[in-house]
């Protein structure tokens, strides 16, 4: 093993303003890897994990992987790791495009942010120069003015921001942070705790062109795996046709598709909004890649009013769309942009609309609620619209909704009419049609989320390999494998879409090639187990109990249609596996063996 | 001459409850016929012409037509009659369905409110009881609400219901009265006046099933009046077949068709929102009549969210669509929805929101001023929805545009803007490639409107004949005709799409054989005549002087594209002579010699 790889720290303490430098090198990178990993070290050494999120006493901590910003295809980019308010679970949310790149190249590897800002401010990154400076103008701007302002402010046109909306600013527990207008650090609600601390925005603009971390020494590598991305029928093909709403008739077909949050696995009407309806019905002006990737999946569209951004992904198309029962693809359209330009995550935001959907018909919301808004009614893409407004600017009934759709239903007397996990509204799968994704969802270190280990691929797309996504058996083993692994292309910085067409000796071989490491994979991959273990060790710290390795009722139910029909979730019956095979102890505390074991104690 | 026809008259005096009858018999009726013209006779006599509309002092009357609940064909319209808040000229909005005939039937053929409630109410009219009733909880409730509430509170499905919504209420410039949730006494604010006196609906049910006036007498020019209209290319084919958005595509070819505030008179994008796409995109779930109609011209909508109604209407779907610059079907037919439920008026609506779009797009409105609304700019049809909403209720920058486009664009330091006559917002026909709507637009006397003498019929259509749409010559005779024979249809009570098919000696056939007067058509065009003459007299004395006979400035600039590229108004040219055919003073007043030869005075 060569050289231990060092990491330059910017810390920001907002509170007094005082910024200052210091050096992490040693194990921890080896240990962690950067970004995600090494974030996560940092704040569970830094903070209590008792404290409210959304007080000065939090840290918010910006971090460029392992490989962020070298040659590796996808390496571009930022994790954001703080104590989520919409879960109160450790969070971090990744995001792609430029701006990690741009914050690797200025020498600011990882920023953390401390305290609160009296008033409003930003942080600008000019060469080797960091200073705050005063936002009052930017406060309530949306994301797109952000940016556009704070890059003619700063003077140079390839200057990178990222930035909180509105729904930031107002604390809604999803608010994102968004780089390059249209790229989200999505979920968890990073942007709340960016906004309580007073701190609109970053901009960077590195001095020199890039900086050139092993360049040679990874070439051979980087082109290997280029040509095995190109070439996959995923990542070659289905991304860069269609974008990741490939899935729309994929996951529909497959009956795991929720509609009316979640009350049904089909949506009769998904041609009207899926990926090739994107395209078909105009929307579609070309596709767009992020720093340094040969996928390309982002998808510049377009209104017919004129209005132009990026997406939806699937996801978000689902939440205003199916999963409100929304079959108005320009209205799903608007809702993204809006999201964009707002700050909010869109799978939150849409699932949440639809919580309170199903709470407003079964009669858990009175209509003076709501005001003078539209009725909160499955199919009114008029609402979809409206209080996705209302819930960034914390508006009328949008105020309650902003808590996200947990608080919201447990305050009209429902909670299990939310479909979240840890208090995360669940992405664009129902678990009754994809078992092992059930147990992934269940025992995900930020709640309801599908980017932490993505059973969505062996159990209904057959990669790497095609499982049975109603067996049982072997899934506890395959969940850890995807966790873990996902834990390590988080913390190089990588795209996860590249797990379609590489595996874990190549995220390996192109982590050795681009530093001085030498892992082997096995080493490599309980990198990933331990950054895991540190992840789930914080939540049990803060209080949140195994008790909470749980999915909501609604999945003990059977699926009433589709292929799955007469099926319900069943992780409970492999949880206490899933816990052996982690090495956990039968009740899912993690023993200090363990911990010592991972090297966390 | 056989008898003089009796109208019975219910006097409600909101102030102090009281509720009395009389009956209007004599030369009245013979003289102005009934509806618009008997009911402006009323006001005229008994309130003074510069009362402020949204003052006690103030009276709204619903009228029955001469003919509304017999048999003639479409005689099922009824006029509510008033000083209007928009203009403050007289105003007279009159509405098909089948209220106007119930009313009649129950034998109250004129309504006169006067003063103004303490609290909100209603009147319910059950048989010959004539009763107030608290409306405390109807109060803040949409129209379509309203509708089934009242209807099942007075305890009869049959019953029919005539209401405000908020934009009422809130004294929206020009909120609409609606009858069976979707038809429209729509123009010049009579909503507002309705809301300024408390009074939040009629609902009525007669304890006959009809009074059969006259109806043998009658029936044979009855068929054969309703075998014409059946035969008529217009209203046996066009307008069953499309509505009135089969003029979209017409209009659109003309190069009359205004888009983006009428800054062009073209729409390439006509095709996402005629007629046509409204059949073939699925909205179109089949025709409504009203009362006694044989056109059927209603069309029966469906969004694809499952939410049901009526239209739109030609005038609505542009002022939504290609006056905002909006292609958005569903943002268009949403939009026409929410108008009816809240009780707007579509042409001022839409068309407030694209002068407030213009006055925004040129500087003139700061996006602060829009809190956190969606900017207003052309092609959004997020804006058209939302401001739709903000208007009616008043809330945010909508309180401002509730004003309509007049008072909104003086008040943001540029009036010309507003694309109004006496400030009442213009309809879906740019006058500079149609010269003799334009002299009537100039001259209407309830400003910017279509309906006080149709010269699209013979200026584009050609009915009866096709006129040169540039050609001034002869343009004032048509216009005082036009206008003239307009006031006779309305004060019968019959639809003015009969005029397609029927002329001046059906319509006083159609009169004589269902009363017993016995008129020459001359006399009738006479009757036609000396209701303008009367309109005209109370406007004057209003204060609405012979200089606001005017169009915007915008159309003294030539067509910037079209067929009539380059061409302007020229009303002002003929508007002499116009004055003179009238034989009206120079100056645009009448003179006492007129007023007396009309027997006005």
């Amino acid at each position: 093993m060569g050289k231990i790889y060092e990491y330059q720290v910017l810390r920001v303490n907002l509170s007094d303003g005082e910024i200052s430098r210091e050096t992490i090198a040693g194990e921890n990178v080896k240990k962690f890897l950067g970004g995600r990993g090494l974030a996560s070290k940092m704040l569970y050494d830094e903070i209590d994990p008792k404290v409210d999120p959304l007080s000065p006493e939090n840290k918010l901590i910006y971090a460029s992987g392992l490989l962020t910003g070298t040659a590796a295809s996808t390496g571009g980019r930022y994790m954001v790791i703080t104590k989520g308010p919409l879960t109160g679970t450790i969070a971090s949310s990744n995001s792609g495009g430029f701006f990690g790149a741009e914050m690797r190249f200025s020498g600011n590897d990882i920023i953390v942010f401390e305290g609160k800002a009296e008033k409003p401010v930003y942080l600008s990154l000019k060469g080797d120069k960091a200073e705050l400076k005063d936002a009052s103008h930017l406060w309530g701007k949306g994301v797109y003015d952000t940016t556009d302002m704070l890059i003619e402010e700063f003077g140079d046109e390839k200057a990178r921001v990222s930035c909180i909306g509105p729904g930031g600013e107002k604390l809604v527990k999803f608010a994102s942070i968004m780089n390059e207008k249209d790229r989200a650090a999505g979920r968890t609600g990073v942007g709340a705790v960016m906004g309580s601390k007073n701190l609109k925005a970053i901009v960077v603009k590195a001095d020199e062109k890039q900086v050139e971390y092993f360049k040679d020494e990874m070439m051979e590598v980087v082109k290997k795996q280029t040509k095995t991305l190109k070439e996959d029928g995923v990542t070659g093909e289905g991304l860069p046709a269609l974008g990741t709403k490939v899935l729309d008739n994929i996951i529909n077909s497959h009956g795991a598709y929720p509609r009316n949050n979640f009350q049904y696995g089909t949506f009769a009407d998904v041609e009207e909004v899926s990926g090739e309806a994107l395209v078909e019905k105009g929307y579609l002006q070309g596709n767009k890649g992020c720093y340094g990737c040969p996928i390309r999946c982002g998808r510049h569209t377009k209104l017919p009013n004129g209005q132009e951004g990026e997406g939806p992904e699937y996801e978000t198309g689902w939440a205003f769309g199916a999963d409100c029962g929304v079959n108005d693809l320009n209205a799903i359209v608007q809702a993204n942009f809006l999201c964009n330009d707002l700050g909010l995550d869109t799978i939150s935001a849409g699932a949440t609309i639809a919580a309170a959907m199903e709470l407003y018909e079964k009669g858990y919301i009175d209509k003076d609620e709501l005001e003078n808004g539209p009725e909160l009614k499955f199919g009114s893409s008029e609402s979809v619209i409206y209080y996705t407004r209302q819930m960034a600017y914390r508006e009328g009934f949008g105020d309650q909704m902003a808590e996200g759709s947990y608080r919201l239903a447990e305050a009209k007397g429902n909670a299990e009419l939310s479909m979240s996990v840890k208090k995360q509204e669940l992405p664009a799968y129902d678990p009754r049609g994809i078992q092992g994704q059930g147990l992934n969802y269940a025992t995900s270190n930020r709640g309801g989320c599908h980017v932490r280990g993505y059973m969505v691929s062996p159990e209904v797309l057959g990669v790497p390999e095609k499982l049975d996504p109603l067996e049982l058996k072997g899934k506890p083993e395959w969940v850890k494998i995807f966790q873990d692994l996902t834990a390590v292309i988080d913390s190089l910085g990588m795209c996860l879409f590249t797990s379609f067409a590489l595996g874990l000796e190549d995220y390996t071989e192109i982590a050795n090639a681009g530093t001085e490491f030498d892992f082997t994979p096995e080493e490599m991959l309980e990198n990933g187990e331990r950054i895991w273990n540190l992840e789930r060790q914080f939540n049990l710290e803060a209080g949140i109990t195994p008790d909470q390795d749980k999915l909501p009722k609604r999945f003990d139910e059977p699926l009433p249609d589709g292929t799955f029909r007469g099926s319900a979730a069943k992780y409970r019956e492999i949880l206490p596996e899933y816990y052996e095979i982690r090495g956990w102890q039968e009740d899912g505390w993690i023993s200090d063996e363990k911990l010592s074991e991972m090297g966390l104690k």
